[in-house]
């Protein structure tokens, strides 16, 4: 079973686990090509665990090969639904059992066509299944939050080519995340506002760093991007809970996810990236405070020691510079 | 001139080098053989700028082909010592004028050899220039703290192969180091002690993450580690200040940093890694609490979405393993 210690100078957990190198081992390399060996491509189904749920056609049955979005359990879980979270001390340092869940959502059959290639109306399935997850995975009170990603590319850590989003459900909170719902206390204490929500003002102003926007969201470069060409989506208006989107917020969500995407392309020749779901965690009670967002990050460069023991960041490239190339990018 | 930015929310800073891109540009590729383009081997003297000191034979002169260990300004530097912080606000954001230091410690004449293979003597030699380094870079009132670090092979980042060691000179305090300290003084406050010391304590007791150690240091894989094989030097007395080291202190820390090198070299064959020195900030007021330590980052794997999005992180090999592979190596 996997473990979860917690370091016991900066708060910071690590989740050891143990069936992932298993993974490591056993999965097929990233450049693998449709079909052959793709335990995600139609037809594979067996290579899977059993789905937790799909969009497919009525005349079709779980686990068949006729599905067009789908989502199972991590057949190499980091963390696991069953057992008990057994808190408990060892000498001065904290521990857990490797609770949680892990769960994948493949995109489509298609073993080469992203968020950006698809049509709008199936991108709007995905992130509706992807939201449906998070409902469903939240009624399990062990589960304090959520992190969904996406890696694109070996370069950002993709083990299998086959377009799919990860959710790893946790029971703590992310460091990340508590420390931006910290930042967002700290300036609603001091100016009743949410941050987000000035920032997005300030920069719709003096729009240097705008890269699009829609009736719902606005894509940015932020202020103090830690890598060139990072881009930040977030609803305009204040909203803290991704699961709180309607259908017509879902689609201009993927639209705005899907011209980012294209302009990366365009700009620059289809890069390895991740992006990272931020929500409001679930049993927080300030959480209302927090505006849920999306961070994309090319991944460009390797980080050196200065990244490692500082956790600041060199970036060679302004926000404003990399707003302006996406921008003018003709798509 | 290079520009310093604060990410509103968590108050992560990041430095935007253009000069730095320059140097991305033209820097030669860390396959560069010895001699040939090598801006750091003897007798490419010209091609850096004059150096700021050196460890040299008696009949030698500052700049000429016969030194033992340099230190030069780095040529494309990240930030610069010439000029004003000028700290201002841009709206809601803040940011500074890239003030700082930016030196660039050349280990040895030799392309190829790291500190691991040199002699003892040398190697004494090299961490007492850095100690020196930061002794004279800490007069500089702007300067908050000096982040040491090494990056060997291109995984861990190394732009230039020849074995050297960067010092950037900060006029804030890096997060990771202020987020330690923060550590320290809440253990502090609750039971009076140093948390590394408990920490060293109790890992000496129950020795199963202890990797080496000798009269004055302890390599330990540290109870949540980060990533496999990362690896803890700590002085065992407590000092919060690497500047404090003696000659006797100086050499017992390069035995056990290359006692360490050499087992991840018999154990995971010429790793790329990172090392990052750790020490007390110059002008913090309870600085003395900090415990200061070094590093070591062995760079196997990518990281992915989940750990950008959580700062968490998933480590496929437990700490215990780890030691005893790296203790049972024939050294």
């Amino acid at each position: 079973m996997s473990e979860l210690r917690k370091d016991p100078i900066t708060g910071r957990w690590v989740v050891f686990a143990t069936e992932f190198r298993q993974a490591l081992n056993t999965a097929p390399q990233s450049g693998t090509p449709a079909g052959s060996l793709c335990p995600f491509c139609p037809g594979h189904e067996s290579l899977t665990p059993p789905e937790i749920m799909a969009q497919r056609p009525a005349n079709s049955v779980a686990n068949d090969s006729k599905w067009e979005i789908r989502v199972i359990p991590n057949k190499f879980p980091v963390l696991r639904v069953e057992g008990l979270l057994d808190s408990h001390g060892d000498g001065m340092y904290d521990r857990l059992n490797g609770i949680g869940a892990n769960e994948i959502l493949i995109e489509s059959p298609d073993h080469l066509h992203n968020l950006d290639n698809l049509p709008i109306e199936h991108g709007e399935q995905v992130l509706g299944i992807l939201r449906d997850r998070f409902i469903d995975l939240k009624k399990d009170i062990r589960i304090q939050y959520i992190q969904a990603f996406k890696n694109h590319g070996e370069f950002a850590g993709a083990n299998v080519a086959h377009p799919h989003i990860q959710m790893i459900g946790l029971p703590i909170v992310p460091k990340t995340v508590a420390d931006e719902l910290e930042g967002v206390r700290r300036y609603h204490a001091y100016r009743g506002r949410c941050i987000y929500c000035d920032l997005i003002r300030q920069d719709t102003r003096t729009p240097e760093r705008l890269i699009s926007e829609n009736e719902f969201f606005i894509a940015l470069a932020p202020y103090a991007s830690r890598v060139p060409f990072e881009t930040w989506i977030l609803p305009k208006q204040h909203h803290a809970d991704f699961t709180g989107l309607g259908k017509s917020e879902l689609r201009a969500c993927v639209r705005i996810m899907q011209e980012v995407l294209t302009r990366y392309q365009r700009v620059l020749k289809d890069p390895a990236y991740n992006w990272v779901l931020h929500t409001a965690p679930f049993q927080t009670a300030d959480a209302h405070l927090y505006h849920w967002h999306i961070e994309l990050i090319p991944r460009l460069a390797r980080f050196t020691g200065f990244e490692w023991g500082t956790d600041y960041y060199i970036n060679p490239t302004l926000p404003e510079d990399a707003a302006r190339f996406l921008r003018e990018a003709s798509i």
